[in-house]
């Protein structure tokens, strides 16, 4: 598992500083007080995880029994509701570690969901939502359409990586190369879609 | 129980199905990307069966242990994209289909509810949850007022129908024969509700 | 534990009854149906608990054993279609049972999560989550982004309110004397709130 390795413990709790971040500046688009800024800072982060959790009935969530989380997450909201006033937020940066957060979510969530011996349709969709989910949760709450739905190569990144775990697996690749490799995936994919605007096709219904 | 049923199993695999078609078509109405349809069709299909697994503590969520769930979904996702493309679907056919399913659910539902002993309220709430919280969740995902909160004679019917399983077991009727007169109640109300307009009245409050 | 008092359980359908009011009135506002109207009354008043329950792995959920819940919800709901239509509801007076609704709820919620053993942060948390979630549920299915990441001193007092409870029992003062300080602490937060407009300040990011 991925989450034997230190490395590991330490990109997850950046992952889920990153994804606190983009949480604390959705809610400031919103102009929501202190308070809904870290609400949604900690759903954005924790929110693909848990549903995780208890979908797949991992008790206690993941983030209960550790609260370096919690802090991490606290941290990285109130620091960006502190520098974001103040300057703009170095997007592309964000955009760079959000990639690594979502592969590493993306591919712990499946790995999570491959011990527990689920069938591997299952397992690649329990690690996409895994990265996905907070991100869609945030934008629900801040009463925006999901952006996952409509910017697709980043679920669509999530998925892929997910199922390359998999895909490696089933080829006998060992756990530790294969998730890596996954990982790679999911960040090659999302620099592909960041730099040079790779997207699916849009299914536009006319109104009848 | 009416799971017990091969032609029950191929009727809740249909229930799927069309409730993935009517998530496809509502993605379809906000222009998302191929992997935002199939998103909002699972979590229309499966979002209500899903939730009452969750709230019941039943494990593994029933879709998790049956792949087949997960395929119909994503095929019936796919053909909607194909073919709504080319010509109008076929609204009435598909709300005849929709009546079945919503049948199916809500008193499947409220079946499995009832095998884990909770007391009828909660029993008859479990079952119109099962039928409508998956089209609760595609309008809350599309940033829509829920329709089943507005188009009531759905709600309603599964209400009705979850309601009706209850009171023909308490009248000794046997466990096929309520299942079928319930879903009976079910399919009676919602085709009196598309062919006359049945409606609950409005709760309209003036602006303070 | 609160919930040993028969008094606490008195309180507890007082806030259940008092939630659903407020979930009432904000369906009227939406223009919904009588069923809507109830979905909403019981999504507002058990939401926050039956989060909490599903995240800490409690079954069965509180309401699904005592359906004295869901009646006092079904009623609450129903009489205020039946009265609001004629007259202006007495907000005054619903904002102050709001406040002790929401303080019995986030401090008992504080010390069911205590009871299991968590960490005080989580502890915190998941006290003032049971106070505000259903509040906030109620916001996203009527569309609106939730009033309770807005109007601060509402969550605020949620969380200050646990976190009283909690620094009371480290300062080991006796469980029912921190659990009733604590609730001081949230009705006087929300008095506060409502009398002089108490809010915390806005993080607001310039459009980009």
């Amino acid at each position: 598992m991925l989450t034997e390795y230190p490395i590991v413990y330490v990109l997850d709790l950046v992952g889920c500083a990153v994804f606190a971040v983009s949480g604390a500046l959705a809610a400031g688009r919103k102009s929501l007080d202190l308070l809904g800024v870290v609400v949604i800072a900690v759903v954005t982060a924790v929110g693909g995880g848990t549903l995780r959790d208890v979908l797949l009935d991992r008790h206690p969530i993941f983030w209960f029994a550790d609260t370096a989380y919690l802090w991490v997450i606290l941290g990285a909201a109130l620091a960006t509701t502190l520098f974001a006033r103040r300057r703009t937020p170095p997007l592309k940066a964000l955009l760079i570690a959000d990639a690594f957060g979502l592969a590493l979510f993306a591919v712990s969530g499946a790995q999570i969901a491959d011990k527990l011996g689920l069938p591997w349709p299952i397992v690649v969709m329990m690690g996409a939502m895994t990265g996905v989910a907070g991100g869609a949760l945030r934008d629900v709450l801040t009463n925006e359409i999901p952006l996952i739905l409509r910017r697709d190569v980043y679920a669509t990144a999530a998925l892929a990586g997910a199922g390359a775990y998999m895909g490696l697996k089933a080829l006998a690749v060992g756990d530790l190369a294969a998730a890596l490799l996954a990982m790679g995936v999911v960040v090659a994919l999302r620099f592909s879609a960041i730099l040079f605007g790779l997207r699916l096709p849009v299914f536009r219904l006319r109104d009848e």
